[in-house]
């Protein structure tokens, strides 16, 4: 007998009780279903030119950057991709990691400890959980978006360095958080508001600069911005923008950036590319809105502040049923259920694709009226 | 006046003054330097076949995966790279990760928890200390290699989960675990040894298999292994090898694979294509082997079970005025200093390398054994 085993087993039997057994489907290249699952909302991962400009950097760079940044895996890459990226979204710095995970984790344990204050939004991203757990610093998790909550916890900081962390847009609900507030307040308290723009850099503001930009919050000292490069750039990776002695110190001080082998060159020009790509196409992002918002009301759900819309499901076998019956349709769209829902509430995910044309959107909007009519319909 | 710029500003200070403050060199594309630093021990991320290959996926594919594994990032590639990992390992499944960090901290973190014990050897690689933090878990280090500290500590689980980390070959010291002590050991305790291989896979044993397979312990149901795919397979990734059960399990609860876009497409292929012509040049790693022992005896320090030479130095200043005239002579080497030492020894890290050919390695090894002898006598 195995101990480890029958705890495998078990677990297994009870997420097959609740519903929540996932597996992994493989799709083969070229398949012909219209994908909005993924968070490629501007279609840049398959660009021409984005395509191209991977494949050159690995046929030049080769397959890997060979070590962590910090000893030989920083290439001129890199650096053009950084200085590109605080350029576009109005910081004086960026640093790129290989993941969003790590850019999270890595700014949230390189600023506080033991000795400081993190609060945290209730409705943050699992790296953002993690990174502050990670950090061991005392944790204060406040209401979704409430400011006076933060600021109340805040002003118990007693003299500690203090975080906040949020996101631009939220990733399971879509909504929006109140920079400009939670900005002001972390100034009058001298903490460091670390905003992740996952789901806001290419979506949101002029050209999609970000929720951050578009509130004139660029230059603002106590705004910290991290982002990913696998959304809307269509890559890989994970990038902070702030000051320079902020990158300075997470260059020397942040474990999962000196720990950690530097972003394949492929993705590194590719994220460039697609950032090239959307600076000459900056009414691109419009286009997420005004599908998102007419999608929306097709559906009968609130509108979202980005490309991601959240429907509302009974129970998570209904989630998992609606969401088969629109990829038997030819539309792939994604289920969230515990845990990867704030609210413990299942829900379809679809997410607004800009790089779509006019008749294969029009296509997808009907299926997925469709589906969700007749599932609702039966529950 | 602002507490962040501040207290940047004394962190900045107190690191220069240290001999710790460390900047990003980026290195251009075709630069002749002998780059002794990366850990491409084989020469693979430039080998025309996977250069290709990297290309071609990005070229297919795109230049992301779009999504997370379980929603829209798996594609056929991932699960054709899996499989192959898995074959040559001789382990039952695999699941690949964006980095070595990311599967490190997923295992942990998914079969750890406030109720396990976790047993940790004093060396281990910091994302393996990382984990073992976000994990919750009772943690109890153990001197290095030491067995029956192990044991003991085992001794005291008292019914809990227990999960024993380890590295097949270590970073820094270069130096070898007993995983057939530490294997029985775990198997007499019911306890998971994970082990990572990030420095054994593609190094060590028959054709690069590992430390695991060259023992005997592939099929061993208390033995899991991590390795990366950025080190001899010359791209990016990490990987998680073990029972179909562990995949299973990983892909349901660890929260850096849920929570995580998939690794890019050029990587993977690149990974694969890596893995590929290993199988097809089993004797690789045997020069590496041959030419790891000649340079550790020309230097005088003592060998080493991989690739890594670890190479004492008086003091963090010293390791990087010899790193600096080594790289002024053309030849490229690591430089460990505190925080990334385990016994706060600073010292040069060489990589051998087996792709170099015969006279360029002589080359660099006759510029290293010059500058080390001039500043070890200088001071």
């Amino acid at each position: 007998m195995n101990t480890w085993a029958d705890w495998f087993a078990a677990q297994r039997t009870a997420r097959e009780e609740a519903g929540l057994q996932r597996a992994l489907r493989p799709r083969a290249a070229g398949d012909d279903l219209l994908d909005l699952a993924n968070n490629d909302y501007l279609g840049l991962s398959g660009h021409p030119d984005v395509r191209r400009a991977a494949a050159d950097a690995a046929l030049w760079w080769g397959a890997g950057a060979g070590a962590s940044r910090l000893v030989t895996g920083t290439t001129t890459l890199h650096t053009e991709l950084e200085r590109e990226l605080a350029e576009f979204t109005g910081r004086e710095a960026a640093l790129v990691f290989s993941t969003g995970y790590h850019a999270n984790l890595s700014v949230v344990t390189a600023l506080a400890d033991r000795d400081a204050l993190i609060v945290s939004d209730a409705h943050v991203h699992a790296s953002l959980i993690d990174a502050a757990r990670l950090s061991r610093a005392t944790i204060r998790v406040t209401a979704h978006n409430d400011v006076a909550a933060m600021r109340e916890a805040l002003a118990a900081a007693g003299g500690r360095r203090a975080l906040v962390l949020t996101e631009s847009v939220f990733s399971v609900l879509g909504d929006a958080a109140p920079l400009d507030d939670l900005a002001e307040a972390c100034a009058d308290h001298d903490a460091l508001l670390v905003v992740d723009e996952a789901h806001g850099l290419g979506v949101i503001g002029h050209g999609g600069r970000g929720l951050v930009h578009h509130l004139g919050l660029s230059a603002h000292p106590n705004v910290v911005m991290t982002a990913t490069l696998s959304k809307s750039l269509g890559a890989m990776g994970g990038v902070v923008l702030g000051s320079a002695a902020l990158v300075d110190h997470l260059v020397n001080r942040a474990r999962p950036f000196i720990f950690d082998t530097g972003l394949a060159p492929a993705p590194a020009a590719g994220a460039l590319a697609a950032l090239r790509t959307l600076r000459g196409e900056p009414q691109l992002p419009e286009r997420i809105h005004e599908r998102s918002a007419a999608l929306a009301d097709r559906l009968g759900v609130p509108r979202t502040a980005g490309a991601v819309l959240s429907v509302p499901m009974p129970s998570p076998q209904t989630a998992v049923a609606t969401q088969a019956a629109a990829l038997a349709a030819g539309v792939r769209v994604g289920c969230f259920r515990p845990p990867s829902v704030p609210d413990g509430v299942s829900r379809l995910r679809i997410t607004t694709h800009a790089g779509l044309d006019d008749a294969r959107w029009a296509h997808a909007v009907d299926v997925l009226a469709r589906v969700v009519e007749n599932h609702l319909a039966l529950t």
